[in-house]
């Protein structure tokens, strides 16, 4: 059985658990306490040298790290995962973009926010994260109000990887009714068979 | 024939210009300045609302964003993309350790010090991305030391990908003679066949 190392309450560890709870993967959840600083240990970086959850074990001793590359690991050969060259470039494109672009705009400003109290020291940052993070959303919002989800028609792993921030993206001061596109879009996804938010994870723990 | 819009002294553009000159892919190269904004302009973020280069005009358009993804698509049934599922994940593992722990230091740095001249309101962020630099090396460094090339044996695009930044990273401060294994690993990707360094295309410009 796969063993995925993670924190739930991060949308890179959300994203795996999403996946493998549509999928139906069976798997093993082992809890790693990132603000502990668990993956700064060496038992974890000799897993994962940068450091970083999620992580995943595929058999004993190989690891796959990269929640983006993991999802393209597991959704192979499933609805989630197009076959073709281009649709699944376009997957990828949103999924650079996401971590690129989005994620270390929308996650920081979230984390700032939430889980160190917006310190007066970190202000500034949070203030900046805010100007990136809204230049995310608009790129998502132009493409939103031409299609259903990122690709086109079919719900993919890309829409996965910007739904796990987006989602908890108020957590970081983001208002979403200025992107209506992006909010139908959420709800949207909220409606799939199965569907459970980061808030159902961890009321589930 | 398809056009790629990009900088060739930007190590995003330089990745795929490399590869496509690697596969002999007949391409139309369109210079674009980004540091006269030409990436900001109504024309150009019509083509891609996230104002960034490199940019795949794969037909009359149709774009496609994001130097991995572009290598992902351009790359597909070459030698320098592996056909089976976890090899493939690999690459991707790499390409968004890529963008997300090694670009944003040793990238930002050399844009920093190189383009900017290290102007003093950004001497505290310089510094402050040596740090993390050093740890994306470093993280190179405990892998090459194991393998000849990021995945195993392969030359693959992951190599691309992190060859890009990783050649000119002296530009950014970073002293590669500190990382051994790396730098058997540049040597051995500049002895493979019709290589060229972003320095090879700059001079036939």
């Amino acid at each position: 059985m796969i063993k995925i190392y993670g924190d739930i309450e991060s949308g890179n560890c959300y994203k795996v658990k999403l996946l493998v709870s549509l999928l139906g993967i069976e798997h093993q959840w082992e809890h790693v306490n990132i603000l502990a600083g668990a993956t700064q240990t060496p038992p974890f970086t000799g897993m994962n040298p940068n450091a970083k959850i999620p992580l995943l074990e595929i058999a004993p001793g190989a690891y796959l790290s990269e929640s983006n590359a993991i999802l393209n690991y597991l959704a192979e050969g499933s609805c989630f995962l197009p076959q073709e060259t281009l649709p699944r470039a376009r997957v990828l494109q949103w999924q650079f973009f996401e971590q690129y672009s989005h994620e270390p705009y929308i996650a920081v400003a979230r984390f700032i926010a939430k889980y160190l109290g917006l310190p007066t020291v970190r202000e500034l940052e949070y203030r900046s994260k805010q100007v990136g993070g809204k230049k995310a959303l608009g790129v998502m919002e132009a493409q939103l109000r031409q299609t259903d989800f990122l690709i086109g028609d079919q719900y993919t792993i890309a829409d996965i990887s910007l739904y796990a921030y987006t989602h908890v993206a108020c957590d970081g001061g983001f208002d979403l009714t200025q992107y209506p596109a992006v909010e139908r879009w959420l709800r949207r996804i909220e409606q799939s068979d199965g569907h459970l938010t980061m808030a159902d994870f961890v009321a589930r723990r």
